[in-house]
C-alpha cells in the first residue's frame, strides 16, 4: 500500500501514545487553556502524571504554554497550557448520497477551509476519485498555510467498522463491505480513519459542542436517516460489533410501513425524509419530489400533510424516550437536516417524549441544535485527530492495511 | 440518626479511598489472585501506582499476599495478591413483593448464610421492621464467625435513587418516595446502600458472573417485571436521573394492552407474569391464579395458552434487539424467575431478536442463566462492598443522612 502512496513523507508521530496522554490532550483540547492542576482534577490523574505527560507534548509543539496568569501565580507558577492549533492540519470528509463535504481543520478542530463536491455516481471507485480530488484541493490549501496534514477522517452513514476501516453497509451509497480506509490511504498516503457519520459528529459535539462537560448524552439526527450517537460514561458507544445508536430501527408499530431493514414500523420507516415523502404522496396523490417539497406542502396547509409530520414527530419522540429510558442521558441533542421541518413536528416530538419517558427519565434536557454538513465533516476531522493522538488504542488504527499488520 | 443506632462502633474505614484504589481492589476481587503487574495491565495504571495502592490494603488486612508463585518468581518476586475474604462481612437484602431474601456475604462476596422472611404487609414501616429483624439474625451469625459487618445493601425493584438512598417509586411494593437508606440506617446503625434490584444483580454478574471480563453487556430479567441492567465501557449505567435499563417500558405496539405506566404495548404489559396471567384468563376463561398456574396450563396444552407465551417471547426478543441495536453489547444474559417458563418462549425470544437485530448487532451472544433470589441478595451485598470501597464517589454515599450532610 505504502508504495502506491503519492505522499512519501511519513506522518509525524504524537509523543507517548498512552490512554492517559490522549485523555490529557483531549481535556486541554476541549476545556483549555488549563493549568496542569486543573487538568489533573478533570482527569483524576496525579499532578505528577500530568506534568510528565505535558512536557513532551510541549517539546513537540502540540501543546503550548501561555504566559503566567498573575491571578494564579501567587503560589508556585501555574501557567495554563493549550493546544497549539497551528501545529497540524487534518482533512475531514462527510459523504452524503449526492455530495462530499470536506474541511481542513487545525489541531483545535477549527475549520480553516470548507469545500463541497457533487457526487454523481455512488460507485466506490468513483466516490474514491472524488475523495482524492477533494483531499488534493485541501492539501494545496494546507501547503499555502505551511502546515502539515497529518490525517484524513471519512464519515459515512451506515454500518461502519472503524477498526477495520470498512464500510460494511451504507444504504444511501448502496455500498457493502467497502475497504474505504485502505483505498483512501492508497490514493492519499494519509493515515485514514473511517467512522459512522453520526458517531463522528458526536465526537465533535462531545469535544466542542452541546456535549462538552457531559458524561452521558445522545445526539439524535433526523433527515435522510434517523441516527443516534451515544456518549456513556464519557465515551462514544461504538458497539462490540460496530453497531450502536440504531434508533432508526427501533420498531414501534407492528402495523407500520415496511422498513428497508425488512421489519415493519421502524422509526425510520415513519420519520425519515423518504418515508414522509412517500406517505404524503400516498395520502394526497401529489407526486412529492423531495423533503423540501414536502415541507412546502405542509406550510401551505395541504390537507393530510400535517398529519404525516405529526406521525413522524411521534415516532421520533418514542425513539428518544426509548433511548432515555434505557440509559438516562443528561441531555438529548436533536439535529440533522430534518430540523428544517422542526416546527412541523416539534410539539409531537416533545409531547410523545414526555408521555413515554419513564419516571424521572423525563427530566432529561431535550434540545435542538442546527449542525450543517460542515460540522459533520468537522466530526470526521475530529476522528482523525482522535486516531492521531490515540493510535495505540486497538480500535483506532490509521488504515486497513495497518489493522492487519 | 447516629444516636438512635443500636450498633455504636463506627464502621472500619477502607484505606485511601480514590477511584484508582477502588478499581485496583475490584480488579483483584473479580480476577484475583493477581500479581501487581497483572493488576497494572488490567487497570491501565502504572506498576508504581498499583504497588503504592496495594501496600495499605495489605496493612489493613483487606488484601493478602500469597506465597511466591515459583513459576513467576524466576525474575524479581511477583507474589500474587488476593482479597482476604474473611476480613469483613456485608449484609445484602433483596425485597420482592412477598418476601425478603437476606445473605451474609464475605469480602469476596461469597454467600456465608442465607435467610428468607415472608412479607405480609408492604407498608414501609412494616417492611422496615422485617429488614431490622433479618439484619439482627444475620449479625448474630456474623458474631459467631467473629467478623465485623461493615455495610448493608438493599435491593428494591423500581425507580431507586442510590445517591439519595431513596426509593422513588416501586410498583410491586406500592412505595413512593421512601427514604429507605435513612430509615434502614436508623434501625441497623450500618452504612446503607439502596439500589435498584436489577442493577445490584448486574454488579454481581459483572464481578463474579457471566459479565466477568466484558466491558459491555446487558442483563435482562424476566418474571414479575421485565428489567435490564446495562454495563457500558466497564461500568453499570445508572442514568443521570436514576432511571436506566427500562426495557420493560419500551412500547412496541400502539394496539397492545395498557401498561401500568399508562402507555400501550410496553414489553412488560405483554411479557411480565401478571400480563401473561391476565391474557390467559382473558383468552381461555380459566381463572389463572399465578405464573406457576399459567406455566402448568401451557405444559398441559390448553388451547390458546402457548400463543400467549409466544407473544411474550416476541416482546422480550424485540426489547433485547432494541438494547442490542442501541448499545451493541458483547453479551445479553437473560435471567429472572421467568426462566421457569423459558422453554415456552425461548424460540420466540431468539427468533425475534435475530429478526430485529440490525446488521452485525445480531452477532451478540444471547444466553440464559439461572440466578435464584439469593443471587439478587448477593448483588445487594456487592453494592454495599462497592460503597465501602468507593465511599469517596459522589453517588455512593452510605445513607440518606450523610447524603445531605
Ligand atoms: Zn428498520
Ligand atoms: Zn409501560
Amino acid at each position: 500500500m505504502q508504495s502506491t502512496s503519492p505522499s512519501t513523507s511519513p506522518p509525524e508521530a504524537f509523543p507517548a501514545q498512552t490512554p492517559a496522554v490522549a485523555e490529557i490532550f483531549t481535556t486541554v483540547l476541549s476545556h483549555g487553556p488549563l493549568t496542569r492542576s486543573e487538568v489533573a482534577e478533570r482527569t483524576s490523574l496525579s499532578a505528577a502524571a500530568v506534568t510528565k505527560a505535558v512536557r513532551p507534548l510541549i517539546a513537540a509543539g502540540y501543546l503550548a504554554e501561555d504566559a503566567v496568569d498573575a491571578r494564579r501565580a501567587l503560589g508556585r507558577p501555574a501557567n495554563p497550557v493549550r493546544v497549539d492549533a497551528g501545529r497540524a492540519l487534518f482533512v475531514g470528509i462527510k459523504a452524503t448520497g449526492d455530495e462530499l463535504i470536506g474541511v481542513l481543520a487545525d489541531l483545535c478542530c477549527r475549520i480553516r477551509v470548507a469545500r463541497h463536491l457533487p457526487l454523481t455516481d455512488p460507485d466506490p471507485r468513483s466516490v474514491l476519485a472524488r475523495i482524492a480530488e477533494l483531499v488534493r484541493e485541501l492539501r494545496t490549501e494546507a501547503e499555502g498555510l505551511g502546515v502539515p496534514v497529518l490525517g484524513l477522517g471519512l464519515a459515512v452513514s451506515g454500518d461502519v467498522d472503524r477498526a477495520e476501516g470498512t464500510v460494511r453497509y451504507s444504504p444511501f451509497l448502496g455500498w457493502r463491505d467497502v475497504a474505504l480506509g485502505e483505498l483512501a490511504h492508497a490514493v492519499s498516503g494519509l493515515p485514514v480513519t473511517v467512522e459512522n457519520d453520526v458517531r463522528a459528529l458526536t465526537v465533535a459535539e462531545q469535544w466542542f459542542g452541546a456535549g462538552v462537560g457531559l458524561s452521558d448524552f445522545a445526539l439524535v439526527t433526523v433527515g435522510a436517516g434517523i441516527g443516534c450517537g451515544l456518549v456513556v460514561h464519557g465515551k462514544v458507544v461504538a458497539g462490540a460489533h460496530g453497531v450502536a445508536g440504531e434508533i432508526g430501527h427501533i420498531a414501534i408499530d407492528p402495523a407500520g410501513p415496511v422498513c428497508r431493514c425488512g421489519n415493519r414500523g421502524c422509526v425510520e420507516a415513519i420519520a425519515a425524509d423518504r418515508a414522509i415523502v412517500d406517505r404524503i404522496t400516498g395520502t394526497t396523490g401529489i407526486a412529492v419530489t423531495d423533503a423540501a417539497h414536502a415541507v412546502d406542502l405542509a406550510r401551505r396547509g395541504v390537507p393530510g400533510v400535517r398529519e404525516v409530520y405529526a406521525a413522524a414527530g411521534e415516532a421520533i419522540g418514542r425513539g428518544i424516550a426509548t433511548v432515555a429510558n434505557l440509559f438516562g442521558p443528561q441531555r438529548v441533542i436533536i439535529s440533522g437536516e430534518g430540523l428544517a421541518a422542526y416546527d412541523l413536528f416539534a410539539d409531537q416530538i416533545r409531547g410523545t417524549f414526555a408521555a413515554y419517558a419513564f419516571g424521572s427519565a423525563a427530566r432529561c434536557d431535550v434540545r435542538t441544535r442546527a449542525l450543517p454538513f460542515e460540522e459533520w465533516a468537522r466530526g470526521a476531522a475530529a476522528t482523525a485527530i482522535q486516531s492521531f493522538i490515540r493510535s495505540d488504542i486497538h480500535q483506532q488504527r490509521s488504515h486497513g492495511a495497518a489493522a492487519r499488520a
